[in-house]
């Protein structure tokens, strides 16, 4: 593989799709052709499995159901959207990937562990993430902005958003564990502030860990 | 679990539907509850996904993808029909199950055997059967069969059976090739015969295995 395949994480209201934006932006100004993505979803058979799971259809099907069906998703989406941009030297920037299965569903307690690392195997396979930027943001402030969000219409409420505060302060735990449990992959960045800032400590970070040699030359 | 799993396998043309009506009527006819169900499908949610991958939609998918939508279905029947009824001390006869994808993904050789291994484990996990009929018949027999029911209308033609001869005697020599590596759950059924005489040896093959004593008695 070619390219570089970043992905980036973190609880509801952390600005994943702004910093992925921002992101992208400044690594095409640099020459370097970048492909912005996200799950669920991500390719249009992915996108239609997408849509069932969000609109709560996906709830009537048993968690182990639900999670096979969002791999099946992940499936489709690497080999159709990822793989074939990494082998051609694009940059892939993923707006939510693999942990937030792990952070998401393990934090549920619904699918155990052992079985959610098997899928992740299955389907990961080779594609894992170069690098994997976890935007941390406490739960209270992450929540108050995906709320203000909401009211400004600029995204509907999906049935994650509607869980409680516990819930999220325990997927903060649960991505900050991924980046503890594997340091060579993530950076933790500090999402509280501006996106301006934000943006220049992920530009920092990326730097520090691809080298810009790596990043900016066209393979 | 007070019930008692029994698959029916086997390629295009070897009686399984057939087979299994007449055993569920031997045991009904002896006092005792039995489900009947089939894969892929069984269950509402199920038997959405099954539609939607034999009518050809699937095959857009790739085969991981293709494979992990079969194992969502898988879990929804699983968890939705087959536990419930054998939880309550039914005899649960499927037309199908896991030798079914063993057989067919493996014969294609599109899924590697580990992960199809790790999607069996996941999702059928402790539901074994505990008793699987392998519906034994040469390739050539099984397709004449299958093109004469076809041509009588009892049955559409789906995709997997436009497959040529020699796919189809690959997947003989798979169904035997489990049944040889797992001889306690399996039995092979020399399915040549009339369904009469081949009820005859299902039902003979079962009282042996089984024992009448747990075949017939209601838990």
């Amino acid at each position: 593989m070619k390219g570089l395949f970043i992905t980036l994480e973190g609880g509801e209201g952390a600005g994943k799709s702004t910093q992925v934006e921002r992101l992208s932006r400044r690594l095409r100004d640099s020459g370097r052709e970048t492909v912005v993505t996200r799950e669920p979803g991500g390719s249009p058979r992915a996108e239609l499995i997408r849509a069932s799971i969000l609109a709560g259809e996906g709830k009537a099907f048993g968690p182990l159901a639900e999670a096979l069906m969002f791999s099946a998703a992940r499936a489709d989406h690497v080999e159709t959207v990822i793989r074939p941009a990494l082998a051609r030297g694009a940059v892939v920037l993923c707006d939510r990937f693999a942990d937030s299965t792990r952070a998401y569903q393990g934090s549920r307690g619904e699918v155990d562990e052992a079985t959610l690392r098997a899928l992740e195997r299955v389907v990961v396979g080779a594609t894992k993430p170069n690098l994997t930027l976890i935007l941390d943001l406490p739960a209270d402030i992450g929540l108050t902005r995906a709320a203000a969000r909401r009211r400004e219409g600029r995204q509907a409420a999906d049935r994650f958003e509607q869980e409680d505060i516990d819930f999220h302060a325990r997927l903060r735990e649960a991505f900050l564990a991924i980046a503890r449990a594997e340091p060579e992959r993530c950076a933790v960045i500090d999402a509280r502030g501006e996106p301006g800032q934000v943006a220049d400590e992920i530009w920092r970070t990326i730097r520090e860990r691809v080298g810009v040699k790596t990043l900016l030359t066209r393979p």
